[in-house]
């Protein structure tokens, strides 16, 4: 894949500032450079390296001011982040063909197959699923009796979907994702032990989800844990039963979402969050990494941090304080002793 | 299956308010009931979907006092969690019957199998294993070499049992479990790199043991890593090398308990806990969600929250103040200034 | 294995305190101890042990001094840690003999295999993978096209690299460990979804790394993740895109290293730690298990600890005010009073 500055700049609606004729052939980080990478600015932090990169070109945001002179040919965009986006797609491989079904998967013969379908090595699909068209599963893959996968899914490697669970149109799921495992309940006995009780739920995915590699999925006791459309996971995020997360939230890695737990639209989860069982979340919320939500959120469009969770500036200010407690402790005790000596 | 409310009474040894000859099909839940559906009141938070449900009958608890008419059928029981963990085992799909050795396993010929005996396909069984009888292992599995296996045991797809570790009867592992992987130990050298020490311990899960997906328990580098009888972990959980969990402990998910720490019995450990190493955590402690406990536990039955945890009420006295830090310190301030005038 | 007290401690260079002609047959606990078992005395928790144990034999430091008398025989070393790794190398298990390319696994033709290459069953080899000589792979392993993975290296039972993956020397990968799954990058859109950013890098492993069990590393939206020389990680890390990792940088379980940061050399991060996104963490940074760094460490060798994290003896002692604000509340407000009525 080779492409001009002047035909990639038309491509993304940018303008140009250098030589709209360098031919750009791969994409690349800033801080490495090298003659023919396109890169781009997004992070602030890293525009030192703008004004000493290799790079050829460098995408960067329409008003973008410059503080000294750059050696590359500039593309100014509206969005860098939307253009890297666009770009990867153009110099990414390209999405893997359809193989057709390997000897050396096992499918049930009662599974109904749409067109088009891709499975590898080691695959299993158990009785009653049903699989929509241009689906590809990778090798080792395991798809549960009853189970319904909508159309154009992958899903790579190690992937586990149990029984009787439901996927929608264009989900990616990467290795090791377990979909529909038992939810976490236990009813406590008087000798102290635990009795199990059964999971008779299941787990609905809407279009458009991507889960991160060995993240967790668990189904409803009664009914159904939900990931709404647009729902995206990072890696070894744990959801538990009976959860809702709403359309387009994004939740990063490591992060638990305890059982009946509804998350609202649009929100933005750090990593390593908590947010503990049986709350409502709502909608646009903004969880700061490592924060711990321990009651309902009923306001949209905040931002939270701290354990547990308050207000982001309020934590803020409160931590700096935090850092200083010492100090407060000795300005207090010397106040003591000042007011002390004074009412002598 | 079908039952009428009279005959769900009195398998649950519960009094009816209502019509004891509706037929009920399913367990739902409250909030989205239906013609024929039996649900529950547990938690007080879902109170309000008592008096607008549609469901056909609803468990409560003995002593409940409505606050507004109900329309459903009530059956009053002395506890509701151990009637729903009933209710689900008659409601829930069957235990999955053996369908004995699949030819697409791979199973040593030094493996001793016990009585009714199912193996998925594509599942490992390696050299001199033992397993005992009722066990259902999945698809996809691996138990290694020298493993003993008690009676009544699933393992659920994907899940990994390294060589020489011991299983109890009726264990169910959910998919992705790594049993008996090494522990995480190096001896420094003088050049700054580390040297493996070898693990030569094993994973000892006693009875009655559930863990969920992919998390994982590591085998002792000397001696072994104990669960006892009636340990439940949730998922994505971590168990260093020697530690020791006491029976009926419950650890929700994403925790992790460092090396040699030892568990009492009874505990309860919330989600995303961890435990330093080398710790003893007394009978009966409970650890909210998100804390760290970072030195012994030795009274029982306590409760800790925080980072280092902390007693449970403490901590809450101290977050509470901890939010006000801002205004405490400008007071703090105050205060100075108004002292200097007075002593002017 | 069977080896004298004397054999030992000049295999050891230590000195003995006792019998030298005890014969020792295995590595044991100092709790448990045995006739034959030689242990250790690492830890200063396990010092009473050492008084009681029944063990033949115990490794201790140098310069120990007793507090009371000692049953077992002792022998001095400069470093027993150093001491138990080479003992369990002794006693452990053999490491594994290649037993060859075993006929249910699934190798492309177009894969080059060195010499003397252990491959379990069910494992896949995709084409254009390149394998060193001496590699022990395990079952149900995973290697995606054109990975190229050093010599001497070990993959567990279930490990998966993904393709264009580049292993190094000696690496030991532990069960379910995933390598190369996609980065979490996305571009928010105007309705508030978000488009997938394609993730065209890779991963690079380099010599005498270990990964523990279930931990996932993802490949580089554009460029390489890199875990440098002698890195080791624990079980259920999360290491994400575009992040490097230091030579000789030990990190425990559960922790994550968000996007593009950048850990120095032999860092010490403890178990469930958070590094955020686009951070430089300096060489010997020790940071204390759960705390999560959210700003650049530029000094080198510094220990930190809490949330955001702060210098270790800083966040000790705020954290003991902490514990004491509700009392340190009443007393500023007490001052409040008394001086209001100084005041009158």
């Amino acid at each position: 894949m080779e492409i001009t500055v002047k035909d990639l700049a038309s491509l993304l609606n940018g303008t140009i500032e250098g030589d709209p004729d360098l031919r750009l052939t791969r994409p690349g980080k800033i801080e490495e450079g090298g003659a023919g990478v396109i890169t781009f600015l997004g992070n602030a932090k890293y525009e030192p390296y703008l004004y000493t990169t290799s790079a050829s070109a460098v995408l960067v945001n329409r008003n973008f001011q410059p503080k000294s002179p750059i050696q590359a040919t500039l593309i100014r965009v509206d969005d860098v982040y939307a253009c890297i986006a666009l770009l990867l797609e153009k110099f990414g491989a390209p999405a893997p063909k359809s193989s057709g079904i390997h000897p050396q998967s096992i499918i049930h013969p009662s599974a109904k197959l749409g067109q088009n379908i891709s499975i590898g090595p080691l695959t299993i699909i158990e009785e009653d699923v049903e699989i929509g068209d241009n689906v590809y599963i990778e090798a080792q893959v395991f798809i549960g009796r009853g189970s319904k996968i909508g159309a154009d899914c992958r899903f790579l490697v190690g992937v586990k979907i149990l029984h009787e669970c439901s996927i929608g149109d264009r989900c990616l799921f990467h290795p090791g994702v377990v979909i529909g495992a038992d939810g976490f309940g236990f009813a406590p006995q008087e000798d102290g032990s635990y009795k199990k009780i059964n999971q008779i739920g299941t787990v609905v995915v809407e279009d458009d989800v991507e889960i991160g590699a060995n993240s967790t999925v668990d189904r409803a006791s009664i009914g159904s844990t939900i990931l709404r459309r647009g729902v995206k996971l990072d890696n070894l995020v744990q959801i538990a039963h009976n959860v809702e997360i709403g359309e387009n939230t994004v939740i990063a890695a490591q992060v638990g979402i305890a059982g009946s737990s509804k998350i609202g639209k649009n929100c933005q989860i750090g990593g390593q969050v908590a947010v503990a069982g049986h709350l409502k979340v709502a909608d646009g919320t903004r969880v700061q990494g490592k924060s711990g939500v321990a009651s309902n959120v009923k306001e949209p469009n905040q931002a939270l941090f701290g354990y547990p969770a308050i207000d982001y500036h309020q934590f803020i200010r409160a931590h700096t304080i935090f850092k200083q407690l010492p100090e407060l402790a000795k300005r207090l005790h010397e106040l003591e002793k000042r007011l002390s000596k004074n009412e002598d």
